[in-house]
């Protein structure tokens, strides 16, 4: 099956089920994502306020006024910020008023102080003033009954503030969904416990969950099942129940011992419908969906799991957390080296991206020295794509680098 | 002042404290700092690892093998994934293994499953393999005491797998600063309270928390604090005392009420060192110092305290983090609109980006209709920056838009 192919039956097959809703502490909705349309219940501003220090007029009394001919007010009284103005503006009038204190009764715009003289209750006037000049009418920046803020909108700095405008404390937000990620493989061990001859550490559970949580969901890790059919079934049943999509590493392809397909097959309809991709890495990967579930088995490889992952099942939990399905990060770079493509199969080679002299961003691929090395991880700052019919990008060609994460490294 | 002259001022100032570490459960790590260095305590592969499934054997055992002429061995055994061979082959000799699992003792090499025929104990072999092909030498991708990852790195999903690969299941990582807010000013009310007549909501304080919690911090929100230089000057020694930095809002500009200045000058020195800044918008902003410790008073319009907390507090919190200051994430876009600069002021022009029908990235001024809007934050994508001595922005000019969050408006 093509990569095309691949996350094409991926995408007939899944649905993004509504996995319920939430309400979160505003100042600790960050990153959350809007489960409901948020209708502002008041005006903002809440009252015709002033956005400039000066005096609160009626616009004709300054009529004729210019630098060399004022006209002449009488002050009445003053208006603060935060509190209820105790005066109506009559004709011939000013009220003093700072920025952000409310237009009195009677008054319909504001004179800058720099273009007044004030003596004792006397205010001269060198600058005549519009109706509504310095002044933000109520509701003219969120008018009440409007939808503010829409469904699937992810919470950032800006949008809490748009909340918090609206006296609003709590927000309304999806659940996070949950992914369960079991590890497999007869050499594998968890780490913490002691490593016995011929076995590694288990990378791929610890890089995958934190991979999960980058995309905004919860992991929830079932450790290293044993190489067991009966175990491995029972685990999968556990992780199948209590979260809203499975992931597996490790065993595709180890041989005779794998048997996570099988498995998913039993475990519901429709069961396994990507056997392996014509990709590379990440070829012995298989999609199965148990009901609504995705379950994911990735390669054994920390990188080529890595790279699946973000490939195909990132977009699968971003839908599902109610997020729209973001791209990655993607940055253009010319190539230091040519990049060759394993033939018939979508490539997929690590690079590192690094400024030259010129300051031109260059990729240059990541020695993997043998496959499956971990340093290939840490090494890594994104991939670069070439398709099936290609053999090669050459040296100094322009290419798209896809970001693992947001900075290069140090 | 002019920006850069405020910017080196802060610079000049700003000792980035070491605000001690602790220990992070490595599956929650995420985005934590490393606070050392870590030194691989083994090596990676622990052992001689087969890459390929097949037949392990002493290379000049298949010397002269091609396809038309195959070599015979013995098959003396097998080795599985996880665990220590229990055979040491002679010469003659294959064991069957496979991928992952240890090189026998006696055998250097391992020839591919492809590239045998077996026949009972009988192995032909077509393909002659030299000393170490298809194997992975033991601490060849880590050495035991090497540097895998050092100081400052911030843990995303690859580092994770790497510590994991270590059999880590924590990490030392620094503590996550403490920064303070507080909003001031006479109108503004905490969200969640009865709004009276000439009042507003605190905007400020959880747009500015939400922007802390993205630059790695833990903000603690004060509340507003009353107009009152006695009761301000004692929330200020409180919050100077439980956090690393404070960052006030509102207040500064407003006229006669502002403590805000006196009251840093009154705590400790330095004080005050930048006292508004030739920017537009953001112009009321003090910065000062109360021993190490940075006080930010950032103006009341919320884009403009955001803005100026992007511009100048985010980078001190990352450095507060153990972070690289990391810039924030910009890219390229044609102005779609002419934008003008303000008079001798560095200017920042809030703007929404999008695609426009022939695919080029437009950026347009987002209309802020009067000051302070509130719909400004939740419509700009980011900003574009004039320096102060260009006048304006042409229309279809290349533009850096510098964003506010990581992916455009849904």
């Amino acid at each position: 099956m093509t990569f095309d192919e691949a996350q094409k039956a991926i995408g007939a097959q899944f649905k993004p089920v509504f996995l319920g809703e939430e309400e979160a502490v505003l100042l600790e909705a960050y990153n959350r994502v809007l489960s409901e349309d948020v209708i502002s219940s008041l005006d903002i501003p809440p009252f015709n306020r002033s956005t400039v220090d000066g005096f609160a007029v009626k616009a004709e009394d300054t009529f004729g006024a210019e630098e060399n001919q004022f006209v002449t007010l009488k002050v009445s009284g003053v208006v603060n910020v935060g509190e209820q103005p105790k005066v109506v503006l009559a004709k011939g009038e000013a009220v003093e008023i700072v920025t952000g204190a409310p237009i009195p009764e009677g008054a319909d715009a504001v004179v800058m102080v720099e273009d007044t003289e004030r003596e004792s209750d006397e205010l001269h006037v060198f600058s005549a003033v519009t109706v509504n000049e310095n002044v933000m009418k109520k509701g003219s920046d969120i008018k009440k009954g409007a939808i503010v803020l829409k469904t699937g909108q992810v919470l950032s700095s800006s949008e809490i503030g748009v909340l918090a405008a609206l006296g609003l404390t709590k927000a309304k937000v999806f659940k996070i969904p949950i992914v369960a990620v079991l590890s497999t493989g007869g050499e594998v061990t968890e780490p913490g416990k002691a490593l016995l001859e011929g076995k590694i550490y288990d990378i791929n559970a610890y890089s995958l969950s934190t991979a999960v949580i980058e995309s905004g969901a919860k992991p929830v890790y079932f450790g290293v099942v044993p190489d067991d059919k009966a175990v491995l079934s029972k685990a999968m049943q556990t992780a199948l129940a209590s979260s809203d999509m499975v992931i597996t590493s490790g065993g595709v392809s180890v041989g005779p011992r794998d048997y996570t397909p099988q498995i998913v097959d039993s475990l519901g309809k429709p069961g396994i419908i990507v056997y392996g991709i014509a990709v590379k890495p990440g070829k012995p990967t298989t999609v199965g969906f148990v009901g609504d579930k995705p379950v994911f088995s990735l390669p054994g490889h920390p990188t080529s799991a890595l790279l699946i992952f973000y490939l195909l099942a990132r977009p699968l939990i971003q839908r599902l957390a109610g997020r729209p399905a973001a791209p990655m990060k993607m940055v253009r770079a010319f190539a230091g080296s040519r990049m060759f493509s394993a033939k018939g199969r979508r490539t997929f080679v690590m690079v590192k991206i690094e400024f030259d002299k010129d300051c031109r961003l260059i990729a240059e691929p990541v020695e993997t020295g043998a496959s499956g090395a971990i340093t290939t991880l840490s090494k890594a700052d994104g991939f670069v794509e070439i398709p099936e019919n290609e053999q090669f990008v050459d040296v100094d060609e322009e290419v798209a680098v896809v970001l693992f994460r947001n900075t290069a490294k140090a």
